[in-house]
């Protein structure tokens, strides 16, 4: 089933949405927003899977469903944890800065702990109080989990997979360097994160969902150019299993964990750092990827981070060309022009 | 008045609590829990302020009040940002390793964004899975914001604070130093936090609040034997204004969101480090530090780290002896044991 939250109040409001995304039903009457479907799921998991097919028979009221509707599908979550599954592009972020990449980093996964109490729904626009601050997307893959316990094997850690989902995990590039060398993580340099519009249950995935990732490319463009394509399924050196079993080393995770994949991002099959779309690559999920690249290449970055009004868009189509998820769709905008 | 979450349910049952932390009364006919009153304080706050005066006069019907019956204030929190306000922590967690500290790090917070999703309460054990891990406390002072915009000012931050409670940063030492190594901050090395019984409204602190921190001595004790008691109102370089502004300069923080003082730390009258209690010094809020005061002096740490079976236990009292938000008392226990 695929489930979205619209706009209103804090939680937003429940409805189911068909598969093809051009309808939706209300779920209220069977649980007022997602966050208590995941708090009890086994109890409302089954109820909405009913009510996603009588969708689908057309045998529900239902309504036109529009993607700039939605909020976020957990408007607030209690929990946001990123991690970089893609190593390739952790090794093009220490390469470009001349570092070398520790040989843990293929075997000890990076993840942070990332603010989840104001996340953005899809066309939300990205509210920044300055182009200086080099503004950024990430296009990640991201799941919600049920109640996990600490010290989870992977393999349990996979059965704790409720919904699937797209993340822009919005990023401050020129507040990174100063505040990660203070030494505890990000803050203020990644603001509030975006998702896509409805997160489904991987049965909706069918065999593009092998239990630890989605095997599709995911696609991002900026201002309606393709800015990379890169296949979620290949090079994802942490699966999501292990990204959740990372984060429960030490701690609980409650129902309703968000956690991300990280940048997604391919080499060249060469084993190079990756071409950019322009030259028969697959691209990049993010700006300052296609600017290392460059730096490394060429000497110097050239492609600029976003200004306001640029406009990234981040999809994942099946392999008959249909949205899964919805588009998240965003616009830059200087901050107290009616963003959040 | 001073509001506390019995334990029950994801997110407990609000309770009034009388100013002598005696007895209480149900306030879920007004709201079911804390979050929902701080997503609507206007509303219920002023109802919640009457069923308290109506609780010191007796004239609702009220129970004893147990503190160990109490989750956390928020069992499950939407964000946690911590800050390092007691600048003299951070010096010595420095100067301990033969660093430097930068001199921005007395005008720019050192905060990060921690695990919000399963708040331990006030006599929750405390579960881990190895004493190798380095298993220490951090005593706190905390405040729980209202909403507060993007790019707050320090001002109207501080009229968006709604409570006031203590903390218990439980860290794992020992994972520490590899986990920022990494760069992205805190994960593993700091799980569940844990919450004093009560939150408290600013004014129920009388003149020990100044609108941006608590004038009192924190006292914590390990196993009985007292750590420290340094003054709280001293020596925090970023009150808790300053603290909010700083979490929000690039996203707004939702209702409900807790912001932490950090350890809380104070020198010797000489400007050192602080000398042990046994020694006539106000002694440490967190093991480490006394750790680090002894290899500063004596060249070498001797205090160990807690062992399963030590108990920590964090109070404030107020000029009249009297506990203000009740007692963190919590048990370090082999993961598995019972704990969460």
């Amino acid at each position: 089933m695929k489930l979205a939250s619209l706009k209103g109040g804090q939680d937003g409001r429940l409805v189911v949405v068909s598969r093809d995304l051009t309808r939706a039903t209300e779920a209220t009457h069977l649980a007022p927003n997602l966050q208590r479907v995941l708090d009890n799921w086994d109890i409302f998991a089954p109820a909405l899977a009913d009510l996603a097919e009588s969708l689908e028979h057309g045998s529900v009221p239902s309504f036109r469903f529009h993607e700039h509707d939605c909020a976020a599908p957990l408007p607030r979550a209690y929990q946001w944890v990123d991690g970089s599954a893609y190593v390739n592009h952790v090794e093009l972020v220490r390469k470009a800065r001349g570092a070398e990449l520790p040989e843990s980093f293929w075997t000890d996964p990076l993840m942070y702990q990332g603010t989840s109490d104001s996340n953005l729904g899809p066309r939300d626009p990205v509210p920044v109080a300055s182009e200086d601050f080099g503004i950024d997307c990430e296009a990640e893959v991201a799941v919600i989990t049920g109640p996990v316990r600490a010290g989870v094997s992977t393999s349990d850690a996979a059965r704790a997979i409720r919904l699937v989902m797209l993340v822009n995990d919005v990023s401050l590039r020129n507040l990174i360097p100063s505040e990660l060398a203070k030494g505890f993580g990000f803050l203020q340099s990644k603001p509030p994160t975006a998702f896509s519009p409805v997160a489904v249950t991987p049965d909706e995935l069918g065999e593009a969902w092998d239990g630890g990732k989605v095997k599709l490319p995911l696609l991002t463009t900026v201002n309606g150019r393709m800015l990379g394509c890169p296949e979620a399924g290949e090079e994802m050196t942490f699966e999501f299993p292990a990204l959740i079993a990372h984060a429960a080393k030490t701690r609980p995770l409650g129902p309703g964990t968000i956690v991300g994949s990280g940048t997604v991002s391919n080499r060249d099959p060469d084993g190079s750092p990756g071409r950019p779309v322009s030259e028969g690559g697959r691209g990049y999920s993010c700006i300052a990827e296609q600017r290392m690249v460059e730096a490394i290449r060429d000497g110097a970055p050239k492609t600029p981070f976003m200004r306001f009004g640029d406009v990234v868009r981040i999809e994942m189509k099946d392999s008959k060309g249909h949205s899964i998820f919805g588009a998240i769709e965003q616009r830059m905008e200087p901050a107290g022009m009616g963003g959040t």
